[in-house]
């Protein structure tokens, strides 16, 4: 659903969904249920439906590159297709990208039109490289290459930002996608137990909150081999930070209905984007990178 | 309480002090409250101690100018001596300032060290022009100039960060603190009812979170004249995000002790500012600064 406002400048309201898996190390039994759950995405009436992080393979990590994709490549084919025959779009969560000639893979979200037509792609520009104590230590720039673009795309002219899951605790990624005038920012996630019972719905309601825009945030539940937990909880919440939906722990679909007019509301009420001072935002980098150009 | 690790490089446990307060128009009355507050808080064994924002008055706008204080003056030496008398160092939240030939005031913290000598000052960067619908319209820029500079200051060999009420909406300012080399922010506020219990709480842990940072937020509670309220709820967060300790909705000190080891066992877990990318993020105001450049 998609209603269209009076003035014919995009519409006022546009029902989102968000896919929240399961998703193990069996490939094809993961495509099933992704295919199966857009259908059921569909059916509510959503305009826009966005797939979890590396939702095609979860598991031992040796497996990636056997898993990953070309894009295009068939599963872009499948995907498109399904794309096409709801006459949606399709966020494609992340996926593995496989790239000729490149020893490293990318962690790359795929966007569908509803005629089917890559209209962006956006690979994840912070690595998950973290050891949580008595967990697990993961070290992602080991086989995946990060991206170097922000990006966003255009959604029957709403504007949408997009980044992936540890780029949620990078403001400044948030920042320059509202700046660049995103309505709407889809984060797909794989979340773990530890960070996501501390940090997930905090995080996700501050980038809301202090960018004044609506957050979808489809994420990884449950167990995955060899023996590691995602925490679930997909959100979508609103620019005042209020939650709208958050999915329990199976796998399944949360849909809302964002009325952009509260983005607005938002930003007119509390405009933390116009009383920026970036002349006042000495950053460090910003001067390292001044010293070395003089 | 600081007590010095093995090593003499700054304590490894800071006992620090947030104080609550119903500031209203009384001015006598407001500095009374505070000053018997920070002995209570000093009675705890706390080494740093905080006020809330704008504590010495809070009542009509157009009583601002006759409330403020230049720095130093008579309030600050009141401040000063008392922080002698306890040998603490004390953060004076913030305090309207009046300035030599200057028609606006600042809105301004001091903090004092336990000598007494003021060892920062930081005047708010970022002016409370908000509009909440069918509440108030704030616009503090028609009677206060902000601020220009980001400031640190030294505690025991400790990096302090300071910070103001709605600068607590621009993460960019809490990510050059800790950038800078801050282990502990401090930012007292005045937060509004409407806000406060929307965005008080998550805003305060997702600064923690993303910055690997204590936070200590002194806060302002209940109804002042004419006519607002003040949310409270005064917090102390840890570098995880964790709520250590949160102020009932009276006037009241709250105390926690700050373990430093938290700060640098955040930060190892999760290196948010190591894997930052800075090299990407394409800052819109960077970009318009340099095309005037040309």
């Amino acid at each position: 659903m998609s209603s269209t406002s009076a003035n014919g400048a995009g519409p006022d309201v546009i029902r989102v969904a968000a896919v929240q898996m399961n998703s193990r190390d069996d490939k094809a039994a993961n495509i099933a249920t992704a295919l199966s759950l857009i259908d059921r995405a569909a059916a509510s009436g959503a305009r826009l439906i966005a797939l979890p992080e590396v939702w095609t393979y979860l598991g031992p990590s040796e497996g990636n590159r056997a898993a990953a994709e070309t894009i295009p490549g068939p599963l872009t084919e499948l995907l498109a297709e399904r794309a096409r025959r709801h006459g949606v779009y399709l966020h494609a969560g992340s996926i593995l990208e496989r790239r000729e000639g490149e020893p490293l893979l990318a962690n790359t979200t795929v966007v569908f039109d509803p005629s089917g037509e890559i209209v962006a792609r956006y690979s994840k520009l912070h690595m998950f490289d973290v050891v949580l104590d008595g967990v697990a230590s993961y070290q992602e720039s080991e086989t995946v290459a990060p991206g170097d673009e922000i990006v966003t795309f255009d959604l029957d002219g709403v504007s949408v930002g997009l980044a992936i899951c540890y780029d949620l605790r990078f403001p400044e990624l948030f920042r320059i996608l509202a700046l660049r005038g995103a309505d709407i920012i889809v984060l797909p996630a794989a979340f773990t137990m530890t960070t996501g019972k501390d940090h997930w719905e905090v995080l996700i309601r501050a980038r809301a909150i202090e960018d004044g825009v609506y957050m979808i945030a489809p994420g990884q539940v449950g167990q995955f081999p060899p023996n590691s937990w995602n925490y679930g909880r997909s959100l979508i919440v609103d620019p005042w930070g209020i939650v709208l939906a958050t999915a329990p722990d199976e796998e399944t679909v949360i849909v809302s209905d964002l009325d952009l007019a509260l983005v607005r509301k938002a930003r007119r009420q509390v405009p933390s984007l116009a009383n920026r001072r970036p002349d006042a935002y000495a950053w460090p980098d910003a001067e390292r990178a001044m010293a070395l150009r003089r």
